[in-house]
């Protein structure tokens, strides 16, 4: 019996592209018996050879970028700055959790010297840091095909935890996945690290995804992409004899509050930037804004018309497939049933050829109007907004108590509507990951203390990001050292410090090293 | 119709106790949304009030101390000496985390100034901070009826963290429930905090727990207890609309190894201490050592008499309630069938009365039966051990690899054993929280670094720990601002740094201000 195949297909035009093998059961099994294996090897624990992995492998996809490109572009339909943006993110990022590893701060160490005369108990030498909690199932990201996807942000920050990976590649970029995995697999071999320190299994169907998660030697999940899917992994993952944590981003309709002062300021400015936001690649991003909030009234009708006439005027996007096109025009279906096109002349987006194309489009609809609508705040993914007239601060604070967990919140308002900013922060706050002060939450700067997450349904893992450097919390655990000889100890834990890193030595952060 | 009750027991005479009245669906919905009114009001998020809450509920504890131990002691059976020592680490833990609120660093603050110039976008200022993650539930444990209940562990950092906190009581000390909940609501009082901040549920039952699981408005969950108990509120929360963290403690035999060279040097010793560790409080710790790994033959078969002899001359001991003694008694009976007692004439341990008390035990099998018996492996909560025979390293270490996650693992060595103590920490670190060296786990220090955790089954969050510091983290998630104006800043993300705490800024931990 000859191996089953999937075909990349270009969106731009709908055509077939090359075919890939699917992976089979015994492909998942054996990847991940190599994973485990690889967890067990010495070589995964040594932090310098995983900073150079990681280094290296950014090397080798900068160098392979041309290829990349080409490939990438003929299967997601991304333009080619874009892609390219991408790319320089994806090695970039690699490079950083290389220098977060190298740095070594990541282990979060604490010790704590012992003390005869503690109280209620005598208190023992305890010295504690976070270890690697095992090897981590990767699911590709559609929408992201290099930095949320083989090599990207879930994948850089579980090699520098120290975890092996296995990614399950998305359908929608099959060839994209096999030149980086190839790169990222080049680097581990010529690092010298076990062959299991990274897989990559190609699929269309969910069997191999659900397979993987039910692998018992699976320790957590990384998953970018829809509700449905990241729910369905994260019940499966529970529902495991052995539970395991997964972080699954889900996307939001990332809300956006435009204040009448800030019309009055910069209304075109405001409606240019919005319009690049959600029209952009498609509006193919978690983070695109899908309901902005607007004053009632002629400004804010003024404004509303300008948004729309600017995604009228846009042309039609590429979507990344087929079926999230399709997915795209039934929910956009659904919301022409509970609100109206915003549009002078009614123009409603849609469906266009060629390949697997969407007509941008606004939709507006009366804040008052979640209350018994509650479906105008599901996520609509694609080229699509919808803006929600308030008429008083009360329904515009009524309205964001019925919006769910989101990866961000954003705010346009000027210096005179501080008291209003301030409740404004505090309602957002209370339900999103990231607030954005004038600005717009697209385009996910990755730095220290970036945070994209949130509370459900944005995320499974309220209490974790998936870009910035904190990410690499999600794949390590703790462990303390109760009392244990100077030569039982890890470097990071050891009298001298000889990783010079920080540590919190009886409650102080420092430096330095214990004398004892 | 009347309001249902139950009765407190007191387990050393089986002789029933006061009534309480069972919390009715009603009451459990009152309670969530007194603490959902309670999260939102400002306040809660007023660290200096929290600390001087917690600081309060403290002295009030402290000073009713001689009514709680004489409460306690009647419905838990506990010593007088234990139940003093476990109020006074009560209440240190409660002032414990007030200084850590105080202090301010669990916000852990990291700052990330702005640079036009990154690439491969523009990096914006980026500052994020932790914030309480709502309403939480608190399960109170049975066994530790101060520490790990009504104002123990998990309530006291989930009140730092700033979320209000709703006990549901565990129905096996009611009277001691009650009498904190009366001092720590006093306290919420006295400080002026929103009454719904704290409450209490007494129950019997396992509805009034799934009823509170259930509540839209709960944001996360935390348990002590069994596996069984555990694992079901771990499936209805992530089975909810919203799934929610549960941070369940459950258990675990805390596998101790003990090489030949240890054997020689101190035998005595390591008897006297296992022996105390086993048996004391009645084995209802879940630390408590449960499987002991001893070399097989003549010192190993001694240092097994020895253990066996002493426990045989160890009192009954009063267990906490009649359903623990009849489970013990049951996982005692399947025990003999697969060890046997290790006592030369015999003895097996079992119920004993007044009361409900039970005979400590030492049970023997060979290391190697692991591979056809895993149940040697169970949980056994109470005054009961195995000892296990091993024949070679080799049939130690396949031995340990059956072993599943663990709260703790402990080492009894000599110098000369260095080569195997570093094989045996890496095996014991791969699946344990802690790591004790010529100890015993038992008697958990609340320390900065403490880990009191450890991979599935011995808790449901792999990644975080129920005793120390930074159990604080459970109940937090990370929030960024992106370009906040510093009016819209919190404090602790301000340049200025007024509340002059440990800030990553740039990558560097910093308590300077920011020059801009």
């Amino acid at each position: 019996m000859s191996a089953r195949a999937f075909h990349a297909v270009d969106p731009r035009s709908g055509e077939t592209g090359p075919a890939f093998t699917e992976a089979t059961p015994d492909d998942v099994h054996r990847a991940v018996a190599a994973a485990a294996a690889a967890f067990a090897a010495p070589a995964q624990r040594d932090d310098g050879r995983r900073a150079e992995l990681l280094s290296e492998a950014a090397g080798r996809l900068r160098g392979a970028a041309e290829e990349i490109v080409a490939v990438c572009q003929a299967e997601t339909g991304l333009p080619e700055v874009r892609v390219r943006s991408e790319l320089e993110r994806t090695w970039r990022q690699l490079e950083a959790f290389g220098a977060v590893v190298e740095a070594g701060d990541y282990v979060d160490a604490i010790i704590d010297t012992a003390d005869p005369d503690a109280r209620p108990i005598p208190r023992p030498d305890v010295r504690r840091m976070l270890v690697p909690i095992g090897p981590v199932a990767v699911f590709g990201a559609s929408n992201f095909p290099l930095a949320f996807s083989t090599a990207g942000g879930d994948t850089a920050s579980a090699l520098a935890a120290g975890c092996p990976v296995v990614v399950k590649g998305h359908p929608s970029h099959p060839g994209t996945s096999a030149v980086v995995a190839r790169e990222v697999r080049a680097a581990v071999e010529n690092l010298g690290l076990p062959e299991g320190t990274f897989a990559l299994l190609q699929s269309s169907g969910v069997e191999v995804g659900e397979a993987l998660v039910d692998e018992p030697a699976i320790a957590a999940v990384g998953f970018t992409g829809s509700l449905a899917g990241g729910r369905a992994i994260h019940d499966r993952a529970a529902a495991r004899p052995r539970p395991i944590p997964v972080y699954a981003e889900m996307g939001s309709v990332n809300p956006i509050v435009v204040t009448e002062a800030a019309l009055r300021a910069r209304a075109g400015a405001i409606a240019e930037g919005l319009t690049a936001s959600v029209a952009t690649f498609g509006g193919q991003l978690c983070t695109k804004p899908g309901v902005v909030f607007v004053p009632a009234g002629a400004a804010g009708d003024a404004f509303v018309a300008d948004v729309a006439a600017r995604l009228e005027a846009a042309d039609p996007q590429v979507m990344l497939n087929e079926r999230l096109r399709d997915a795209l025009a039934a929910r956009v279906a659904e919301l022409a049933e509970l609100a109206e096109p915003a549009a002078a002349d009614g123009a409603a987006g849609g469906p266009e050829g060629p390949g697997f194309r969407f007509a941008p489009a606004a939709y507006r609809a009366a804040a008052a109007d979640l209350a018994r609508e509650p479906g105008l705040l599901e996520e609509r993914f694609g080229p699509v907004v919808l803006l929600l007239g308030y008429r008083s601060e009360e329904e515009l604070l009524e309205a964001l108590d019925r919006v769910e967990g989101q990866l961000t919140g954003s705010l346009h308002a000027e210096p005179e509507d501080e008291a209003l900013v301030l409740t404004l922060v505090d309602v957002l706050a209370a339900r999103a990951g990231r607030l954005v002060f004038d600005g717009f939450p697209t385009g996910v700067a990755v730095t220290h203390g970036m945070t994209h997450g949130g509370p459900y349904p944005a995320t499974t893992a309220p209490g974790t990001t998936s870009v910035g450097m904190t990410a690499i919390a999600r794949f390590l655990r703790p462990v303390a050292w109760q009392n244990a000889p100077a030569s039982a100890l890890p470097p990071a834990l050891r009298d001298e410090n000889p990783l010079g890193i920080w540590r919190r030595v009886d409650g102080e952060p420092t430096r330095e090293p214990i004398s004892r």
